[in-house]
């Protein structure tokens, strides 16, 4: 029995899913001269070794409100093979995109090339035919990848069935492929594994960072969304909103993994995606007296928390601040003397562009002139 | 990547995905002879136009405290058989029950005889060899799911595509098949579609009155999970928990469907069900005064409303009394003189024992001596 | 320390303070010809037994949202009197009317006459002096309050301390001064206290149906806020938003009580407010069936239960619907043939216009036109 | 009307007010050779420039789960003189006193000194009799106090009315007092006030660690309860719960302030305290793989914030961690070699014993044997 509108249904729930003061939907504002887009490049159906069809995982980048996806079944790995036997890996992406319909969701043929460690499991994406990449080599396959025009990226580098102790760990082949160019990126989160040594292989070697999901069963399940968490992502700049775009940023390193709260990234753009997050609503002294409050709304769908660089002490905090999302906070900042503007330097202890390392961002803001006395 | 522990997800799960009195596991007490058993008898995967593997059923089957499912797929719809061609039709059941493994989940062989109408569609549980009902007279696949000793419903008869007015109506095949006893149940309640048309075939041609949920997409979404809904099931009142058992009680038409708080049954299995969902928990005068509190528990997953049919009034209430699952409710009862117990009768407005009427149930507690002066 | 700005967080907390659909505000629509108030016209404070003192019942009021209070504190019963030996009966309006402010709040003059049974205890507002009211008989008292052109109520006649049976009961004292119109009115619903004999007193004598709070200790604890719930409280439907006319309305028995869901009181008024609360926000056919589509948007504070007299059946629903405050829900009316405009006629089982009775109400829209085929 | 039956109303109330994994009692564990006692010495009713009459304090600490507590009414501000003339400074507490009834509740009798600065508003607390300290020299009043067995702490030194710029500051007066040990004291955070000159004081002083509500309202509403906030609060570090301990270890500077989830202290209480909240529950490798889960139970009312010192990277989080109050979170280590037992170190940045620094804590745990192969 098939009686439902399927359309208005996602519109209703994503509203009405969350307890929290923001909705399902995830946010995050666009940064100079950049589009903000919500990506998730690692996911299985059916087609490989997930449990749903391929349109579940479409409904779920919906009610998320995530910009492009990836449906990256294992190339060689089919565990439903007895059941789908089919020959053709294009097969997942053809149901994602009719499922999709006129929905503004950016789709992308991906495949995951599935070997043992070395290379371990890498995603393609932006593929033109994956059934091309059925090959033995497992160098053959990334070229293969990059023939069509891939962008690549190395998964899950800690995962501890090919990594026993979880220490993500450059090989002799993935320095080879890093050097050759057919490694583009690498995932410092993927599902709900963080990897400082993978960030740092991002680092060292120029890759992009990225962040995704993996899901296999369902995004609701594994990363509790009616408690109000989110699937594991990556923010990509990019010129439009396109896979062409998407994909000149990928392969630019223009990326921001999210995973719960934590922003993992370079801080090219984990600054300005930091900064236009945060927006002050209002800035004036409190009263007569010389403490300056700065009501500052988080704009994104992630708490942040700053570190106080400001050379004040405030007046409701130590100097360790919580910033909500999608909440207004005022910070109260003993200024000594009364100011026209402030420029606010943080710590945003939330997000790393190195392990352990956190980077600075200022908010400014001119304050609005009051009565002293 | 498969690095979860599922079994210990699940357990942690289901207790934090509400924030309601009430846990998502459903709760209904057992009554006098017999167990009760959550049963949902109608659902599909990918085996035919679902859209999950059958995997997913069995975990939302345990996430929801279900006794008993099936897993019903359109025999002769397969919209998925470009992908999934499969002769076998018990594929979907093969893959449930390992799943399922040493969880303490019965599943029994079923599927939908999918047909236009009449007699439309009908669902055959407790099959021995599905794929024996791929058969093209619309009469000669009922006998044939009899001789493998199953147990028929009507689906749906109230489905628009099949009936315009959504007006559940008998035709003459239906009135044969029944005679015959190749249909034994109907679907009363089935997704969100409830019909008073269809509980009055039931009553009057003696059919088992079943609800389900005809679940295609997730169980999560359709029903509202998070915001404290549930899917639409079937209790069904067997001697033990296994899949005799519960055909037993299928047979002999002892049950009552859940939809939403609705219960909709026979007055035999609906009272008891009812009374035993009402733990009186106190019963006292309270303060010197003649005014009787009883505390009542609501220890099913259903809110339950009363109408006032006592003889007294109530000293907090109106003759209309909703008693919320999971919840203590103290109701006042004027009883002008002093007693020793009572025995209070109430009509449930929220279940109906046929079109518009509803069961009457009673209360009977012992009163706690107290002082009067 | 005092440093924080009221009337900010009052506006702030409102919002945030509650988890359910509607917020803390309670909200009713007007009705034709009159504005409907929000009153509570039961209050105490410090300045009799209550535990607040006058500012907190301001606080109160302006969260929940109330057109029109008056703190009626107990002429006769001050407990507090050796801390607080006040001679003067105004100073708790004095007090309340000053930490008003500018807020658009109706404040009046009230004190409750504290006599044993009979009369009991009576409300008597819209007084010029309380102080006047100091005297020891207990008619002469009701004199003194109408010459100062007072309306009075009967307060809580159920109370089991002076009834001990909890049965309101009119003496030989009520009816006189009924007769010299030295009562005008009655509360059905006290706190949370509701009496089916008061409401035949009300509609047998020609009374006003009040109910109130008759808060002692905090709103947000005795009515459990935070869980959603909201104080006892009556809607009067007056010319204008100001004293005058808010005791117009009241000496014209134009009100309806409101206790949880339920609403009290006469059919001329308690149909346009459920009629006016429930807004059709679309009605149309659903797709190609006959079956037809009624949203309704529930925009009071209070779910509404509505049992079907249509002679229609639902598609979704039995014959008892609930309508959840401030949600939208749609009714799917089985009606045969297409129409182009409907007049379904429920019951209100929510309200009751006299014990055991409800009301009926209509639901008429046009019926947008959408293609059949 | 008075009908209700407080007790049993106030049990319920503190669990089901709260929609988070918490309840509304607070609740923090007991330190190696103490009791740890919730105290809030600092609040205000009607009796000086507070809204609520004593009981309502009492009922708030109920609910709270709070040890002790003493309402500090001004000596010298009375702005409720008019209506409550008294000039027995004891009834604030005699009233409470009566309502604690049986409860097992510290009420101790204090005043607030409040005088311009220097030497502003201090609190003396665990007097015989507050009238006597109606003195108008500020320096005798202390010796007043002190003659009385008195504990005193300077209260919010950095509030702005008193301290323009908000900076917390010591005076020549202060340096007196201190040295002539008439100050033992201070309010580091004091309702939403904190202050890091302040803490400076106490360290450089060897004063005792103060954090209190100054509630002049509601605790519901300042606090935001409903929405998971709580009171600032004390923790004291008592040999027995009793007045007589709970000053000495007052006396002695055994404290913890609470506001919000951050902790205020020495290292001496802070470290016992946040070791005491976090329980290893299980603590065994993961699979046959070097990663090494540790459960830890977080059973304090606070959530607590800790970087990773341990050596090791994790495998599901970055450095930072998030334990959140009343939950379990595993922490996967990344040991590199198995291991018997660990010793992990972290600081915990939702803590602080000097301005911006945070205490370092370890959780030693043995570690389960399971098969590595």
């Amino acid at each position: 029995m098939i009686f439902l509108f399927f359309i208005l249904s996602v519109a209703c729930f994503s509203q009405e899913n969350h307890s929290h003061g923001v909705g399902r939907k995830l946010k995050f504002p666009d940064i100079p001269g950049y589009k903000t887009m919500k990506c998730d490049f690692h996911q299985h159906t059916a087609f490989s070794d997930g449990s749903v069809w391929p349109d579940i995982r479409v409904m779920e980048a919906l009610m998320d409100g995530l910009d492009a996806i990836s449906l990256t079944e294992h190339l060689e790995y089919q565990p439903h093979k007895e059941d789908i036997p089919h020959p053709d890996r294009n097969r997942s992406y053809d149901i994602a995109i009719k499922e999709a319909g006129d929905h503004d969701l950016v789709i992308v043929k991906g495949s995951e090339i599935t070997r043992k460690m070395p290379p371990g499991h890498n995603n393609a994406i932006f593929l033109s035919d994956p059934n091309k990449l059925l090959v033995d080599d497992s160098i053959q396959v990334f070229r293969e990848a990059k023939k069509q025009g891939a962008f690549t990226f190395w998964n899950h580098p800690a995962w501890a069935p090919q990594r026993k102790d979880g220490i993500a760990t450059l090989t002799d082949i993935h320095r080879m492929l890093i050097k050759e160019k057919l490694i583009d990126g690498i995932e410092v989160v993927s599902d709900q594994m963080y990897s400082d040594e993978a960030l740092q292989i991002a680092l060292d070697n120029n890759l992009t960072i990225m962040g995704n999901s993996d899901i296999h069963k369902l995004i609701d399940w594994d990363f509790k969304v009616a408690d109000g968490g989110h699937r594991t992502f990556t923010l990509v700049f990019a010129k439009e909103k396109n896979a062409g775009s998407i994909k000149e940023g990928l392969m630019n390193r223009r990326t921001v993994a999210v995973y719960r709260n934590l922003l993992v990234g370079r801080d090219e753009f984990l600054v300005p995606v930091l900064e236009n997050s945060l927006k002050v609503t209002s800035a004036k002294y409190i009263g007569k007296y010389d403490v300056l409050g700065v009501e500052v709304e988080n704009v994104s769908s992630v708490d942040i928390t700053l570190q106080n660089q400001t050379g004040y002490t405030f007046h409701n905090n130590n100097e360790i601040i919580l910033l909500k999302a999608g909440e207004k906070t005022t910070i109260e900042v003993k200024t000594i003397e009364r100011k026209t503007e402030v420029s606010l330097k943080f710590l945003a202890l939330s997000a790393v562009n190195a392990p352990n390392k956190h980077p600075s961002i200022t908010i400014k803001t001119k304050i609005e002139a009051t009565p002293q006395q």
